[in-house]
This record gives structure tokens, sequence and C-alpha cells, in this order.
């Protein structure tokens, strides 16, 4: 008789971003007339770059011909998307990184929740809290986090890591040492930063013990400032410590054409085996490459074309990161975030809950915003809204709260 | 201290596929001259037909201006891709499957492979032998086959089911009753069929014993004769028992292209618990959709002139089937399949093993086939040639074979 994973049932109700789906089409049905501005779940509204859609229009007729038709691509991804990222992302930042330690996926969130899998159950996981979600749910998936607490929203074999008002939004060296360490900067969802000199210590955190760190880059592309590292491996020995993921849906708008990639360095190793090869296989077997168009469309991002066009988006984004910022710091709001990062942090007016703020901003002001309690307890009495919306719109949205 | 999952390390030597272009490019290495011939691992080679080229531009379009611009996908797949499937291969077919049942993928091999994640480690599997490695090697990676024995080839908690020459290349109901059952027809490697009235004996027998078939209809389309059933779902009771996988790989040629889908019906249950929930919830939490243009691509394949150009690819793939089929035959080698399905199925001539057969034919034909013992113990003495290639091509290599 067949038998389900039970640790499915341990997961808390439903992924936050289905749940906040969920609410909006049912204030929707309720509300046809209602013009809801969606600053909440962190998807952008640029269209794709000229450079990039020029690019996918020759891909596309590549297709179309027996001479140049592209079958199935090489297991780890085709090697000129391989060599710019190399290039442009890692040897232009005085980062060793090759182009064979590049693994091209069809995004970072596919690739954090699938990194998991290369590693022991009994590993102890150490997630900031508040959190993205996919990290921890991943986790209780392969049955790794324990018990479910309710009262606390949390899992007892997780070592949470508070980001606070307190440190800045950035955790403290966990007394409890971790197998494995989630760490996200540019952060989601607070925006906050991690200077190099702080990341360094992490680093040589992970190298004494002989943790793991997983490091999410997606947002690095919003970096405005110049002490912040835009990469885990400026800092030495992250060669031997950490796992990097990147994403071109923040960079350059790719969050419905799907692409991304994972870094992880040659000589990275856990109990004596190299993670390479493991993650290697994990890709041969489960996975069957980035499609040939968009990992040409991926190649386009690092032309000096490309480059300029999504530069622009994302200046156009931080524009509007800071509208939000000082609008909602002159409205009397507790703000953070927004500076090397599209996303804003708020604290929720008097004592409403994050869900409670989050209900009250759909239907008084029609705006969409994500409950900061849907990252963890940590994040309770917060909310985070992105700056990925249409510019006029978005100044709509902050008037709106404005006038609450 | 991290820790690896030690399964990995159970996995006999490299994926089949891997270590096939591995071979392939160590004697391009040493033979820089050879005009080498790939039947082997069942790449298409006819580009993507003209109405989804089409479509494909339109949908690239979309993605360039701010008003049509699609970001993320919806979690389980768009509706207008999920409508067409449901009407096109399933109400068309008498087949009782929803739009809603139908979750779209970036291909089958990664549903194959992550569709054990929704079951306890402890379930027992059966699988044909040979097999498409897949459902082995990511049963294995999750810890549910035990030990490896290296002189049978075998893992100690897998329920292997011989497919052999006297069988037919269908496989009989097991005596000792798996959870998880793993059915591939049109069958890779060998070609092979299952009719109607025996896949219903499948069918009530998992319903029975409560198991759950896999079942991977990849290449359905390539079915021929009237009484071969094109999906499970044709078979009375498969909604309580059955999962099916579906691809547009083989289909429409999108192996470059990377889109699937896989079927879970509402009333299907594991221990009392739906099943529905659990894939969804995977879906939701590990991945990020298909890319929108390769989404819009799949529906025009279900268009009336998508339709039309990919069944003539097809038909010619299998005049192929019938190209190496007739004249393997006619060269005196034991061949099967290649009459619904584009695989054909030989024995190796006198003793030689799978991979002696596969050196002899690179080197003294260079002709690339699969080993058939790379996919089971079974399959030693076997190899696979596929219909997959160009038809001049082909034919040249049927035409080395011969004069072996």
């Amino acid at each position: 008789m067949a038998k389900i994973n039970r640790n499915y049932l341990s997961l808390p109700g439903s992924y936050l971003f289905s749940r906040i789906g969920e609410k909006i089409r049912c204030f929707q049905e309720q509300h046809p007339e209602a013009d809801i501005i969606r600053l909440g779940i962190g998807d952008v509204t640029q269209p794709i770059a000229p450079a990039i859609i020029s690019t996918l229009h020759d891909a596309v007729d590549e297709m179309g011909d027996a001479e140049t038709f592209h079958g199935y691509a090489p297991d780890l991804g085709y090697e000129f998307l391989r060599s710019a990222i190399a290039q442009k992302d890692y040897r232009e930042r005085n980062c060793d990184i090759s182009a064979e330690e590049i693994f091209i996926s069809d995004g970072a969130k596919c690739d954090c929740g699938n990194i998991q899998e290369i590693f022991s159950t009994d590993n102890r996981i150490a997630v900031c809290d508040p959190v993205y979600p996919v990290y921890v749910d991943s986790n209780v998936m392969a049955g790794r986090c324990g018990k479910y607490d309710p009262q606390t929203g949390r899992f007892a074999n997780v070592i949470y890591m508070p980001c606070t008002k307190e440190n800045g939004y950035v955790p403290q060296l966990p007394e409890e040492v971790p197998d494995l360490i989630y760490l996200c900067f540019p952060n989601n969802p607070t925006g906050a930063v991690m200077k190099k000199d702080k990341l360094q210590e992490w680093v040589d955190y992970a190298v004494y013990h002989g943790s793991v760190i997983l490091y999410d880059a997606a947002y690095e592309a919003y970096i405005s400032e110049a002490e912040i590292p835009h990469s885990i491996y400026e800092c030495e020995g992250a060669r031997k410590c950490a796992i990097e993921f990147r994403s071109f849906s923040k960079t350059a708008g790719f969050t419905g054409l799907r692409l991304g990639f994972t870094v992880v360095p040659k000589e990275l190793e856990a109990e004596g085996t190299a993670l390479w090869p493991l993650w290697a296989r994990r890709h041969g077997t489960k996975y069957n490459g980035a499609p040939y168009i968009i990992q040409r469309a991926g190649e386009a991002v690092y032309s000096a074309e490309g480059r300029r066009q999504v530069l622009s988006q994302v200046a156009y984004y931080m524009e509007n990161a800071k509208i939000i910022y000082s609008s909602l710091r002159s409205a009397g709001y507790e703000v953070s975030g927004g500076v090397n990062a599209p996303y804003i942090w708020l604290r929720t007016p008097g004592r409403m809950t994050s869900w409670e703020f989050f209900d009250y901003l759909l239907e008084e002001a029609g705006v969409v915003g994500t409950p900061g309690s849907g990252f963890g307890p940590s994040g309770e009495h917060y909310f985070r809204l992105t700056a990925f919306g249409d510019r006029k719109r978005t100044i709509e949205a902050v008037e709106r709260i404005g006038r609450l």
C-alpha cells in the first residue's frame, strides 16, 4: 500500500504567496470594481528589455531551422552562458569562480528548494527570522525540521536567527552551531544588507565549524553602496564553505522567462566528499536544462546593450523604492530597506498583526503587500512592500496608504 | 559539520547518457575526422514546427511590451494550456480528467524524478527491467532502494519486473506487492506496448492492493495501432490509482524548449490522504512554472495547424523506425519495437555485451546507440536505436551497420 511523505503534513498552512493570491481572488469576487495595486508578491512589471527580446527572436528562428535547431541542452547549461557569468559576475569582481562551477537552472527558487537534497536529513539548518519560506518549507518536506509549534510558529530542529530592529536586521553568529546556514543578502524580506567584514565573519565561522553557507544573492543587482559585497566569493575562504544562488528574475525581469544559476566551487567538501559531483548528479538525473532560447536571453543580459538596458530597469525600480520609503516615512511609518534592495520593510501601525494590516490595506486602500509574519515569527507586526510596480501605480499606492 | 546525503554514493557510475557523451567526446578527440551518426540519446532532430515558431515569436513580443508582459506564471500552469490538454488529450479520448488535475512542468524527466518526494521513504518500488534510469536513480537518492549488488546490477529493496523476449517485453503482475509501480508504455527502451485489457489488469491490481501506478506516457504520440491505450485513464478505476506523465519533447520536438505535464486525479489517495494537494504543495514550493512563451508554444501544439505539423514530424520519425527495423532484420539482427514507439530494440550479435557492442558500433561504423545494460540487467546483450535522426543519416547508419 502506497504511503505518503508525512513531513508534508507538518507544513503549516499553504505556501505564503498562494494564500495571498487566494485572498486577492476572494476580495476581487466580492468587489469586482476594486482597483487593486499589487506591491506584494515581488513580481516585476517592466517588460523584457529590447536587446533581450531581439535575442529571443533570433533564438526562436534558430529553433525553426534544422541546421540551427537545439535539442537537449548540456546537463549543466550552455558554455556560452556559463562563461559570460563566470567572467562578468565573478572574475570582474575578483572572485575566483570558473565556468565549470556554474550550474544553469530555471530559477533560484528551484535551486534553493532542491539544494538540501544533497545533504543528509540529519543536518541541522539555521535560517534568519524572518525568512523566505522556501528554505524552511523544503527542509520540512525532507524531514529535517522536527515538530512545528503553532504557539511560537517555529520548528523544533531549526536554529532561528532573529533579524530585528535591534541588530539592524542582520543576524548574530549562532551559539549552537548549525550544519547548513541559509543567508540571503540583500535580504528578502527586510531589504537589509551585510557589509563585507561582517560576511567575512560568517565565512570564517563556517570554515572553522565545517558548516556550509547557502547564500542567496538573488538581489545583488540592487546594491547601490560600494562596501556591500555582491557575492560571498568576495570573502576569503568562501570557496571552502559556500554555495551561491543567483537569479535573472529581479536582475533582468525574467520572472516569466525562468533562469537562474547556482555556484558550487570544486573545492567545497562535506565529510571529505566534494559537493560539486553530487549537485552535478542531481542536475543530470532530475533536471533537463533551461530552454535554449532562454539561455540565449540570459547571455544577452551580459552584452553591452543588454547590460545598459537592465541597469536602467533596476534604476527605475530603485526610484520606486525611494518613493515608497520617503512617503511612508513622511506618513509616520517606521521603515527600513529600500537602499540596496527592492524591498521596503515597515512596522504595522498600532497593535495590528501582519495579516490584520494585510486585510486592512487591501480593504481600505486596495493595496496588496506581504505580511511579515508569513516570513517567520520575528516578522510579526511587520509588512513588506516591493518596488517592482509601475511608477504611477506605486505613487498612487503610497498616496492611498498616506490618506488612511 | 555539514553531512552529505550518502544515498548518492550508492548510485552506480554516472548517469547513463552522461557516460555515453563522455565516450563520444573521447572518441572524437582521438578521431577528429570521424563522421559520427547519433541514434543514441533519443534527442529529436526535426526543427520546431512553423505554427509553433510563429506562436513563439508572438509570445516573445508580448514579453517586450508592458501591456502584455507576463511575470510569474500561475503555480500549476496557465489555464489556456491546461484546458487545451484536458480537452484534446483526455476528454476527446473519453478520459475523465479536468484542467485542474493537470500540472504543467518543464518536462517529464523532472516530474518522474520529483514525484517520489510526496511518498514516504519506506515505500517499495517496482520497475520494469530494463528501465529508464531516472525512476530508480531518483529513488536511490531518496534512500528507498537499499544496497546495490554490483554482481546482479540490482538494488536490494527494488522489485524488478523483467521484460524479456519471452513475455513480449511486457511485465507480469508481481507476486510481491509493490507500493509504487513505475510503468512506461510505449516503452523506453524496448519500444514495447501494453494493450488495453492488459493495462486494465494492472489498474485492477493497483486498486486492489492500494498501490500507486506512476505511468509514463511520454511516447503516446507514436502509437499507430488502434487497440493501444494512449492514457492509463482509458482504464476503469485509474483515477483511484494512477499518476500520468506526459511530455512535449517527443510529441512536438520540445527537447530544447522543455515542457511536460503530470496528471494527478483529485480522487487519488494514499493512506486516506489525497495526493493532489501534496503535489500542488511541492509544485508551489520548489518550482516556479514553465516560461510563459513555452506554455504558449505548448498551446499551439493543440491548434489545427500545429497538430497537423507535429503529426507529420511523428510520421517522419516512424518512417525512420520502419527503415531501421527492416534493414536490421534483413541484416540478420533480432529486432523488436519501432511500430508504436520511436525505439528499436535489438539483440547484440554473438556474445557481445551491450557496452562491447556500443564500442564496436562507434569504432567500426561511427554509429552511436544506447547500451541495453544501461537500462538494467535484463537489458544486457541488447541495444537501443532511436528513430529521431535525420532520414539520410538514419539510412547511412543502418547501411554502415549492415556492412559490418
